[in-house]
């Protein structure tokens, strides 16, 4: 990106179009400010896929200009790239406490701790990149300590919310800092970023504090244990687990890696009280009277070996849940997952348990860490930018989100919906969108890092929905003839011993195939290979509806 | 199953613990009346499989004792399996007017029509098979002429709900018959077989005439063309979007396979009227005046080839969705399809139209047609069975079911929660669930049906996620040696060219290996293979986190 002197340029490499992988960047002359860098989970279709990152070689083209990663709070949709991206970048990272805490846990596990800067910062930090200043503002959303950003420019200054909902009621003083962003906003926004996951919801989102009182009720009606599945970086949620258990004199025991690593980290950095000798290990929860005992686990949306599914299978050695347990989940499945909750909760419901599901407002287990409609007009009406970017949101949100500003005062045309990679530059006060820059997935699968892309997914796409087969012909070179084969393969196109029958007819025309060609004095392996594919293909699809990948190899002796 | 002389027996082979393919199976003495014949699309874990079908071996067994097919309505999971079926067993089945129409829809496409009896009844028939007699009863639902089913046998009553709402203002007079529901009750029920799919919803379900107020309003205040998407099965729905259409003076185009058919025959059979000359072609639509035309289609859950889809991505020829067109969404995703309908109506604001969608009950764009909890009471109320077999849900619905049932009286122990295949036998009076005959899930994958199982699922999964890696070598028997070879074929594992190294440490490895075994004198082909794919799998998850699926091959000259 060739940027004039003195012009602001504003792009996403990742979180518009999308819920995930969010990575922003603010470039002001020669100087790069990046805002978070986010991991996205695979949806079914990226076969075999674990993690999807964001494409940063537009950053690794411009690594000299940038000066600063700055994460606006702890959740994997904001740091969960920063191991990967800091394999390719060594940059600054700045961040609160808290979510320092995690990246560090992060950094660990990729054995990168110490290798960058990190540097701690609060809302009242100000630091200066060239001729960028920053300072930042106190927001509440679904962890804590939460920021927003202000970026102050000559050319104007621009406002990214981070994450946010206005909690007037929050847990552990957690206020979102209103006085700041309407003095922010006195002083004049020319650009505001500002997340969109619930612009399609009317009305305000409910208080964290509800949820509270839900599960200290659900706490003191249950007979025997209490089983609680949270997102582990819900750390205002676990305290009001940890204060429930406290006011019926329950102990507590963590399962799952993330909710020990969290609840550690929040309890080391002064986020979570948990009185002493309350927590307990899993192996020693079957030894205290079940109304004496509650337990927090992980797998709240479903994931197949996190804690709370394997409580539900039986699949879990160091305790079970028993008839007439209560076991609630504390969250609403996201799209996409809602077939594997389904599926535990049977199980639960077989296992005798008593279960409380369903969705957050039915509940009154869950409410969202994200802004609704009226809570998205305060920040536009806060902020009063000049020109809007929704960002955080798929595209339907982006365009509610645009409705909003709209309905509050922002001018028609000065609402940019954009695509990751989409640049909108600023000069003079005026924005346009004109020009674009590299963006898009980057697959992690095992420990590779952009080592999968669409040709081998194709594949796996044909392998998974049909199977191959593998077509194996010895030829001779003299002789010109088959002398051994053809041997065929199949692997998750049918049951071999169903298909006798195909399979004969397969090899009967794979000799035959194979002997007119030679008789046509056609000997070369590519067109033998293909002919074998073309008329095979069109066999098995005729005999079989199915597509299978075929293989052909051909050995010549 | 060997049946005492005398004695009734009830199971189901297809419908409990799952939403689908439903199949119940009543016996008294030598004689077999089964109640549907559905079919259940597959989830995203069963690669590759299109349809799910009950598997019948009970039935092929049995086949001397059946007497009738039954089919209660007309939808997916209760008709879809009926063309596999009847390759099987030819059977008569009986059904009621539009209910036959949609099997001989079905029958035609698979060249079935004429091989069986096809013989219509109503809610005033009545059916003898040996000791049993069946009768009637009319019930609403969402698609209209749907019946439950009493069978009056020696041993007691038994009656099936089939799929029921009580909807007591419906669309064309398709009132419930709660008096003769009464009469049944009163005279006796010994078994009551109901549907659970809305056992977890509290209070009951809105009438389809709200929907149609909806649709009317969405049609009045459109300014451009309307595009309406629901279920082709919804006669009544469909009725009153032709209504709608009437009323603005809009011309209406269908799109969509199943609608075009459905539509055809409810107008054939009189259960949908529709005025002359209103129904147009799709290619005419672009010549009317937007405002005087709509398009019904299906696609409302996202399938990625139907018409809502393609239209949502420009890839329909005969039209288009223009800047202010108004699209509907006249149903709510099915757990499983949200992400699908989500990238739908994403494209569709991207098209500029002005979307209506979201779940039913906040649109007012569609109801449920299945009874909700004080419904489901209403029935067992009227009903007052001595036994409760919840059908139709998976095991938490079930389990709900059987809480309502004990609500309004039916005694706690007289509820059996079943699995496909488990028995009920009633023997005076006196219900006993100790037995279980084969039943499961027969897959249909392109023409074949039960020729995949969880063999070659079990490989496409494994294909699907890593990919697959063909080695070949050719061994030369006399000096037992490599003589060519290795070469590897990698097809969804990782992209070759950026993997040279990987590739040629594999068949370094590779050829290590079989060297080794030959100098120890190791020639078994099963022992190098084996050892092939021991050491080559270990090295491709060290460095890969991948396994792949090796196959080697060997060829010996």
């Amino acid at each position: 990106m060739s940027v004039k002197e003195n012009a602001l340029s504003i792009l996403a490499l990742g979180g518009v179009n999308e819920i995930g992988k969010n990575m922003y960047v603010i470039q002001y002359s020669n100087d790069i400010v990046i805002i978070d860098c986010g991991a996205k989970f695979p949806d079914e279709s990226l076969l075999g896929v674990d993690l999807i990152i964001p494409d940063i070689s537009f950053l690794q083209e411009n690594k000299e200009k940038i000066r600063a990663l700055i994460v606006t709070h702890g959740h994997e949709d904001h740091i969960g790239g920063i191991p990967y991206f800091l394999k390719k970048l060594n940059v600054p990272i700045y961040a609160t406490r808290l979510t320092l805490g995690l990246i560090e846990l992060k950094l660990k596990e990729h054995n990168l701790l110490g290798d960058t800067e990190l540097i701690q910062i609060n809302s009242d930090s100000k630091l200066e990149f060239g001729e960028m200043v920053l300072d930042f503002f106190k927001t509440n959303h679904s962890i804590p300590d939460c920021l927003g950003v202000t970026m102050h420019t000559p050319e104007g200054t621009v406002v990214h919310t981070g994450d946010f909902k206005f909690d007037l009621t929050p847990m552990n003083d957690q206020y979102p800092d209103i006085h700041k962003m309407a003095k922010i906003g006195s002083e004049g926004v020319l650009v505001l970023l500002s997340e969109s996951t619930n612009a399609e919801r009317p009305g305000s989102s409910p208080s964290e504090h509800l949820v509270g009182s839900h599960i200290e009720e659900a706490f003191m009606q249950a007979k025997q244990k209490v089983i609680l599945s949270t997102f582990a970086s819900n750390v205002n949620r676990v305290q009001q687990v940890v204060n429930a258990a406290l006011k019926t004199n329950r102990k507590l025991a963590l399962i799952g890696r993330s909710m020990v690593n969290v609840v550690t980290v929040a309890i080391e950095r002064g986020y979570l009280e948990v009185p002493d000798g309350m927590l307990i290990q899993p192996q020693e929860v079957d030894s205290y009277a079940p109304e004496r005992v509650a337990v927090l686990c992980t797998g709240s949306q479903g994931e197949p070996f996190a804690a709370l599914s394997r409580l539900s299978s039986s699949n879990y050695r160091d305790m079970s849940i028993l008839p007439d347990d209560t076991v609630i989940l504390a969250s609403t499945p996201i799209p996409g997952n809602e077939r594997d909750v389904s599926r535990i909760i049977d199980n639960l419901f077989q296992l005798g348990a008593k279960v409380i599901y369903g969705s957050g407002t039915v509940t009154g287990m869950h409410v969202s860490g994200h802004a609704y409609q009226e809570e998205l007009k305060l920040m536009l009406t806060l902020m009063k930018p000049k020109y809007f970017i929704p960002i955080h949101g798929e595209y339907r949100m982006l365009h509610q989100h645009r409705l909003l500003a709209e309905s509050v005062g922002v001018e028609k045309d000065h609402t940019f919906i954009i695509n990751n990679g989409d640049v909108v530059d600023i000069e003079n006060s005026v924005a346009r969108q004109t020009r674009k820059v590299a963006a898009g997935n980057t697959f992690v699968d095992g420990v590779g890092v952009g080592d999968v892309g669409e040709i081998v997914l194709r594949d796996r796409k044909q392998l998974s929905e049909d199977g191959m087969l593998v077509i194996v012909i010895t030829l001779s070179k003299t002789e010109r003839k088959i002398v051994s084969g053809p041997d065929t393969i199949s692997r998750g196109f049918v049951y071999v011993q169903n298909s006798e029958d195909l399979l004969k007819n397969v090899n009967r025309l794979v000799t035959k195939t194979v002997n007119d060609l030679q008789s046509e004095k056609i000997y070369r392996w590519n067109i033998i290979k293909q002919t074998i594919k073309k008329e095979l293909g069109q066999y098995l699809f005729n005999q079989t509806k199915k597509k299978p990948m075929i293989l052909p190899i051909i050995i010549e002796i």
